[in-house]
């Protein structure tokens, strides 16, 4: 029921004598409030249209972990649960041995395969990876927007060391809603990447690396002033928040 | 004509005996590599359609800026220069004084109003900032939009210093098709933004502060670190970066 | 006994006879270096008023922090120890099972609720987090103040991610004597209240979040540079840090 | 008026029948988002008694600081400009010579000596400093005090370099409501004031140093780890924002 | 004559009684410093065939330098003078009208054109610059190479941000004996050009770029982080390093 | 057989009508890919004459590493892993116990002494350190250079602190065709050495020192900011790097 | 007099009659604080022997510099005024003509050649100079040690690049009382003179050098990490800490 | 036999035939080697009067350190051993029961209390603390003075936290002949210090603290720009570089 709709009920009440000149008030006040928080719902849901909750695993025991997955699933909600180290993972699949782990993006989840989910109005994000290390990250931002029904597609292990692998996919990439493109080292792949398509393009710097990477920092820097135009970066390591990112755009796409 | 039919065309002189062998080898080595070219170039038609071309005047002097707007101009192509200096605007006016300058965004242009440009299928994009130093960045930004064609919508000073003077203009943010979000010193608009509507999110973190904002570090670290999930970062002051990603978005939507 | 009295005693005994002119000298040198610890010891006694000790425990081993507590317990003081991994925990409670431990916020005490210990001029902290993962810092602030006998209300989880949370607490923190407020990641909560509400605000930037966060540096410097004007910062995860500096604020409302 | 009257009066114009349905609902929306306003202001107030707006004139122009200023003297308004660099103020000052400039503090004013404005209610701050070369952030601070209404004390020149000189000012220290502490260098200033006396402290790192200092990063690290219990921090040579925190204390203080 | 042959003719003098113990004694040790001297010089001799003297001008007056050339003008050694400023060179010219001043690479020399100095056994190094805003470097580096009498290909403007303008002239690069890759910004064309060609690839960063390229920082880190295997690096905006460090390697070759 | 014979076969089977044009273009157009991998193939080919693979181990698992290896040793290649923790190694050997386990470098490989892999055209690398501490960088240097075929001459222990060993040792520097010299803390080794010989020099900064080192971040400073000329710099702990940069130079030097 | 006779004579005073008890202990207190104060000063006294005044120019007007001048010259206080840029020298001496100004060290003083201060007690410190560019900081501790009275011997440009420069001159460095060593770029120059001889020695990092020196910080970071023992460090470009630690040291073996 | 000598012999056995020319100089070459080697041993054996070795543990394994020690004890040699972590001196401990080990300082010796090594000519060195946390650096250093054969006095827990139980030590430190001056997160200890007291400071950073102390950097920059005079830094926690700068000024002081 609408604001609208409850005040005029409330003035009708009120018109109708049920109601006596203070509840109205009251009552007017307390739909005041809960408009505000209607709004903010109300911007969420377009967004939230076929999504399934991420659970960010960091900070959560795995007790925690399992009440949450429990809890979700009473709800049918597609599950999945990000940044979970395998011996956290362990303790959750002795409670609940039905779940799924993969050990590459750390993540739990209801079904070993997530593109079960893929709804019909999907987007198309392909990810794309310097190297095999990159998959870490890579793997999260696909089980991510997996689980929120798009399609993915992984083109992995195609650095600037060896641009000639990348060459042949060039077609691929630039036929994607959104590219999400993954390097640790010097972050290089972001700017050939971005110097020849022209897909929106999501750069996830990697802390992978070692000495004068400093964490991630050195494909951070490089990715942030990459001298082709346009390219946008997320924090390091951080596929759930490219998978994210690149959900607000498809999102804008399909409900053009 | 495509790199198959001129193979064909070759093909055929061949066949024919208009050519001999070695120069139907030569030429079709000639396309091969014509092809490579043009696959870039056929790439970059997509987000080139009613593109000006745009300057970055920082490096060049003011006669070479001079001699590259002539040639765009006999090419009837719209004109944008961006970081010119005062200085080196008055040298440019002394030579062109039909020319526009902004002292605001610091740029150059055939027209002082660009929403000219503006075309039917252009997208439509909102540039909020913190606060009115920050409009240098914001300027940049909307005019890059405008001479490419797009509309903008310029949302400033709701940094969160005073956050409801934000709350009427979040409806407008909600319904374009990406948000530019500018802001200095701690970067915090970028959050509370991202954590209320739900569309493309492209932060810039501007060099406005002082002490430990140590050039934008500040904000930059800030918006990056975001707990508003799928907001994603171009470089420090970088307004011209941010109306590029823009467009890569938008000209996905439009393409659609 | 002041000093003055005691060098009045002192001419006495000299006038009487009682003492020799090298005694008197020598005695008043003593006092002279004890009137320089007692101006400490009176300047201390203000703040001391009601006050407990607090045990830093990072670097002190289990058998030190038993020694501390059972002479604290034997003064009748009232017990908080910090910074006591669970592992270090569990070594002091063999040895003393009646102590409590909080997980939380990694403290040892003698009582589990520790609002026992509140003052009639106690003061009024309000204690808002970001997010859960800021409990930590939150529960080590809301402890030590307990234990000094003030109040503490604990607003947890309103980031500004999900501003609407925050908005139905506003009341409550201006209520308050003084806002301690804790955020991760880039710490844009401190803005928001702090362009909201006038009361004193002590910030604190905690270490919560990866990558670009580089240990809290990234809510560090976003609190250092926040839009919203007199705002105070603390170090990074500094809960009893903050808070002190609450208490000395305290102390002067109380003893107005 | 109060939202609740405003409502009152609708409902008994709805019952007189002197407004139709309609009009009570559109009515009773606008006075929702008023209430929003007004609940901001109504929690600005307390801290706006007495208070001067003060003009931050780093990214202002010699023309937009005069309009300001003019407009806030039709209003009766105490003026303070602060960061007006010399040759600013000189145009400003051939445009309103009437205006005082302090050359040490970089601000500009109607009267020479604030101290004019002092309140009944003022509060008590004392402003103490390291060096004489930290005096520019220590008048920026203490203008912004007095223009509010405050009494402030100036001790300058008593750093840890010779400490014997600040033990004769602690008695007066420990007797202000706030103490602003500004130092340059290592800043060790603030952890020996902090040890000593127990009032609220509020630490500003300075530029003033070479090599290492690194911008005041050294004094800015050096205080917010010292040693000294409950010392606060803001940012590198921000008198203002001092000020402005210290105010938020001290109107809690008056206001008890 | 060599120390042996000295020592001997001592031995001799001695034994012919033409020298005392003592003289003996005292011109030995005497030797014994000259070849300590003299080992250091012959190892030198080695590089110097042909070498010019490069005068580092960054902190000599317009007199020094002035002195300097003079000074090898009369001995006819090629000149090269770095980092010459616009307002020095000037000075310079005044009393050395003959000198030629390049402003791209901020150098004086004797002869406009270098390459006059190419000696037969020289050095065929390649240098690529991914932007035009790198010639700087780029220009230090080619004059530096050619006034020690080294043959250079200058291939600029093929960065990455159009990675199809660097295949064409890859033959070129793989064909060299060392190739100076020169990039600011994120410095990524090192890595793209390191892995595809094997020569020996010596990478200069430049600083180049704004906000978050902090100084050349974001090329160096990106450099040093390199995917490709094998590529050093030098100094930021050392165009005359990377030019020693190319003579070098090319010496080794040229007199193998 | 070459794009050119590939391409007049294919015209020869569309004369002779052996082929249709629609296939003809077909192969023409693999052909076309085919040669750009081809190109890349090519260049490779130089650099890997005799060149054994080197398996990065730090990210990869005991599991793969067997694995890899035992297909290396099917193909008669010469195998080296690096980064080889000392529990991952015991797993691998596990499994394949005639592996030789290096705990120096943190190397696997099929023989102990890997100088039987010497070749006839080997370059003659001399590898220099400060301290014993970087004696593992350089055993993988070493290792690397030797699993390639080349020789190299260990000098270590030989830093500034002690400059009289190194003394003795430089005729041999200066006789080999590069130097890659290895220091961590100040890493002014590298300077010392630069300043004397002149042969092409490989700084590696190493992360052994502590405090204000950085993890080698005093090192890689000091030896980009060396006052000695030349001296080319690879990542800090990088001893696969600099041998990988050795051999760059040595190929050139080889294939003269 | 003493404060020990002080008291006798007030309690002498006292028993006499002439005081009465209250102006007795008002008495006893002041000299109380006085006593502090003298503590300050007689250990100050030690070092102030034969001391002349410093002054710091850096953050003074001319006038203000003119000023302490002509007070000391009153006083006959040798003076030395440091960190003069040249236009205020020159404001300076078109006041005071009969000063001397040193453009490289950036000085002022009476006499040209301060070694005429030299006193019979004075030490002999060595100064060390890497290149010529480090010469401003070696003459601003050069002059400040001659106007304190101490013997300097300056030996300059033996950097680490041509160490065999440096060897000669060991035998001085031994024989000195203290070694500064001044350094940019790297600063290897004080590991190597600290790796030979064992004087006590203070190492002061430059800003000389570009690129990845960062203002020094290479330097400086070099000198901490110092692979030679027992180094001490100083500021960046601190040529007076520097003379002043030396000072210490020397006023101590002259006291012996 | 000094050099001069040897050649004299060499002379002799010359003129009397019982040498041939050849061997003559073959020798003579040889003692000119040979002197710079001794010239080296020289210099150094004036600092290693009474000195022992000290053994640094951190990259040495058990075993190692137990040959090192075996073979210092049958030379007689005081043993120090220093950064031996619990876990390696037990297995230290294991073969060697007669020795030490010091939990505090993390150190191993022959004798539990080194002060029997004291000497007649040793220096007196006071050592400093700010915190409890400091002993371990500072024991560091006291154990390697004492085992040098210098004496100690060791004012721990003084810091600025509590100026007023330094102020009573002020007297023992004036009269040390160095003082070495160890605190952690702002490291405000050593100001304080330095400005009161004039002997030689060496001022050791520690990396105790946490949040933004950034692992001891924040008192290693408060050092380094410390506000009084002269105060000289080593790396932080580097309380063996301490002991060895003082041991530096104190041999000086003795050998006088």
């Amino acid at each position: 029921m609408s604001t609208n709709r409850k005040i005029e009920d409330l003035l009708n009440d009120f018109a109708s004598g049920h109601l006596a000149k203070e509840d109205v008030i009251k009552r007017l006040r307390e739909s005041l409030y809960a408009e505000l928080e209607h709004t903010k719902l109300d911007i969420d849901r377009q967004a939230r249209n076929g999504q399934a909750e991420v659970i960010f695993g960091e900070n959560k025991s795995a007790q925690q972990i399992v009440e949450i997955i429990r809890s979700m699933q009473e709800q049918n909600i597609p599950v999945l649960a990000t940044r979970i180290a395998a011996d956290k993972a362990e303790l959750v699949l002795s409670e609940m041995p039905g779940l799924h782990y993969c050990s590459t993006s750390e993540t739990l989840s209801l079904q070993e395969d997530l593109s079960i989910y893929e709804r019909a109005m999907a987007g198309n994000v392909v990810i794309v990876t310097a190297g095999t290390s990159d998959l870490k990250v890579a793997m999260e931002a696909r089980k991510t927007l997996q689980v929120m029904g798009h399609k993915t597609t992984l083109i992995s292990d195609v650095g600037v060391a060896g641009i000639h692998r990348l060459v042949p996919r060039l077609g691929d990439i630039q036929k994607a809603d959104v590219a999400i493109v993954i390097a640790g080292m010097e972050g290089a792949l972001a700017s050939v990447v971005g110097g020849i398509v022209d897909v929106p393009i999501i750069a996830v710097p990697t802390s992978v690396g070692y000495g004068a990477n400093f964490g991630g920092l050195s494909a951070l820097l490089g990715m942030l002033t990459s001298c082709a135009g346009g390219i946008t970066v997320v924090n390091i390591d951080n596929g759930f928040g490219a998978a994210s990112a690149a959900i607000r755009i498809v999102n804008k796409l399909k409900t053009k």
